[in-house]
């Protein structure tokens, strides 16, 4: 395997439209940019549907879901059927956590301090029913301490949540590891893979997951309103969706049958248009590879902490190791909010993220902070755009 | 408020690219065809996304979503803030059945025997827990029967849910007369207007609704992937929905509050694109006039039905008062599979319907019907497509 060569990031920069656009985009965790032909798969499909009738274009439609499907299959080293399509992360995530149910008084809900407040929000019906979560403690690193995580089992524990790569900070919690205490302790294990899809090789197999959900818009460069989940086979039979239709579970002679599938969270109508551009994506990166992305984007995201560090003015808000952390990277700059500064960059064309309190909120009052700015790479930014936004930061860390 | 001059429809039909491509589309209670202006819509946003990053393009997409939210609080006579899209109405209808819950054992669901398979498959939840769904018997018409209904009322009734417009007749059931009685005993009533929203006027103050669900892709001609779902605003206090996320239910210092209106049911990520679309085609409708557009239908599905009538070997399967239906036509030609037909008409570029039990199946076995074929009508159908269409049938009616 070799690095991604400067002449290969050219050509991907030459056929994606936000970069021939002339703005420089650092809010890949926010969303990132689609290339030309994931732009193209969208709109074929949507005027396929316009000329031919969009039922009538549906089986055309099934089709590139179906290549969808396997390409993430692919990327996850798990089997077709375990993976399902949704319109939103936090759809698709609520939908399996509900499916657990239902909960009982005295259930135990173990999380990350740096569990994303849409997951937290839905965990309230949960709450409601009497249900307990509770907060594993981190290590000295920022990170769930998984020695911390063991003292806390016991036979009331129903689910451990991860937020694998938190949003507000360059963090990546060990996964796999506790995988392998939940598999040994027989508790189910769901992880939020929202920031790790496309930075990170993610393999299921390895990782131990009976649950885990993935952004489309993300990292993986697929359009918005896309997202997708894998749930283990086995695992299947602990799920009973509250959601169902004549897709998910069918009328027959003897009931309303669930699919023996992760589609049994899937809707008949779904947006082809859309999954036909998230299947693009998906094979994009697969013929990428993933290994390779990761690589180039450890060394991107280095230089921005190199340079960020020299600016005055400017705060890291790091959790984790130095040499094992995300493309995400949390700052703030002295005397500026972090929206504001966010703001003062767009005018410069230049695309960052921020974040409040109740995205990550438990992390965030933990660490006692209000709002974060947060820059992200992808694999296709340059060396001379990082240069650019350092620049512009040391130009408005100077403005009185 | 005048008729659709042919004029009008000519010019609807050359800003419709499904019209020009040289098909005959007799299936729009399956999916509608959108407008070039629709298309342009979705196409922009998505656009606009790659050139200017997905979520910094938002802001525009946010402008969109509310002229939709606009749009269709006008055309359901309904404030903005009891509107919430979705991504699909199955999903619309399913959210807001379990926000209802938890169900107890006892619990009564008043269904008509026109259910749609989506929404029972979805109360299974509910039978799980005790509660049982009850069918409504059927006038002589075949149409719910409210003095039916109104035996069956006691204080065990927890919903009453109406299939308004079925998917496999051209009944229009009393929707109105059960919301009066459904007021009169202080039972929830949820409306499935699938099929009547962009076909018939649509006054949720009229009807006396809590809930009320539609379909983007249909009458409406909107996107695939797109749905909306109204909430009355007092009636909110008594949904609880399970899915929940950062734009729901935001945590604040006090707790994580579910959002004060319709959109409790949304979710923070969306296709600002596909809801740009479902914009577009809304305000068409509203410019357009509904009550024209039911004019139209009637007349033209009157014409459809005239014809059947007429040729050897075809039966209507029809429920309701004549001169009282919806644009859908379902009937059956002797000895070919009403799937077959489907088939069949496609290969000459005729596109329709065709529907079997688990779309419908309390009224399709109460009907000893295993399928059925579907012409379905729009505005902006021609006297010369209903000419051809019915040529076309009489020639497979001929055949060996």
């Amino acid at each position: 395997m070799t690095a991604l060569t400067l002449a290969e990031v050219q050509q991907l920069r030459d056929e994606t439209p936000g970069c021939l656009s002339g703005i420089i985009h650092f809010n890949h965790a926010g969303a990132s940019l689609p290339s030309q032909s994931t732009l193209d798969a969208i709109i074929d499909q949507l005027q396929r549907e316009a000329r031919d009738g969009p039922m009538e274009a549906g089986e055309q439609g099934a089709i590139l879901a179906e290549n969808a499907r396997s390409a993430a299959a692919q990327l996850l080293n798990a089997p077709t059927s375990s993976i399902a399509f949704a319109s939103s992360g936090s759809t698709a995530w609520s939908m399996a956590f509900q499916a657990l149910g239902p909960w009982q008084p005295g259930d135990r809900i173990l999380v990350g301090r740096h569990e994303w407040g849409g997951n937290l929000a839905s965990m309230q019906t949960a709450v409601q029913a009497g249900a307990q979560v509770e907060v594993i403690p981190c290590d000295e690193t920022g990170a769930v301490s998984l020695a911390g995580l063991e003292s806390m089992i016991d036979k009331k524990v129903r689910l451990i949540d991860l937020n694998w790569l938190p949003a507000n900070s360059g963090l990546i919690n060990p996964a796999q590891a506790i995988g392998q205490l939940a598999k040994r302790h027989a508790i189910p294990y769901f992880i939020d893979a929202g920031q790790a899809l496309g930075q990170l090789p993610v393999d299921v197999q390895a990782l131990g997951c009976d649950v885990l959900k993935g952004s489309g818009r993300k990292h993986l460069r697929g359009p918005r309103g896309t997202a997708l989940l894998y749930v283990r086979p086995g695992f299947l039979k602990h799920l009973n969706p509250a959601q169902r239709d004549v897709f998910s579970a069918p009328w027959s002679p003897d009931g309303f049958d669930l699919r023996n599938d992760a589609r049994r969270f899937e809707t008949s109508e779904v947006s082809f248009a859309l999954l036909a551009g998230l299947g693009n994506a998906l094979q994009e990166i697969n013929r990428l590879g993933v290994e390779r992305v990761r690589q180039r984007i450890q060394l991107l995201s280095r230089i921005v902490r190199d340079e960020l560090h020299q600016i005055d003015g400017i705060t890291l808000h790091e959790l984790g190791i130095a040499e094992h952390q995300s493309g995400l990277i949390a700052f703030n700059l002295a005397g500026v909010d972090a929206f504001e500064l966010k703001r003062r960059l767009g005018l410069k064309r230049i695309n960052i993220g921020a974040n409040g309190v109740p995205y990550t909120p438990l992390d965030m009052q933990a660490r006692g902070l209000e709002s974060i700015a947060r820059i992200s790479v992808s694999y296709f930014n340059t060396i001379e755009e990082i240069e650019h936004l350092v620049e512009t930061l040391q130009l408005l860390a100077k403005e009185p």
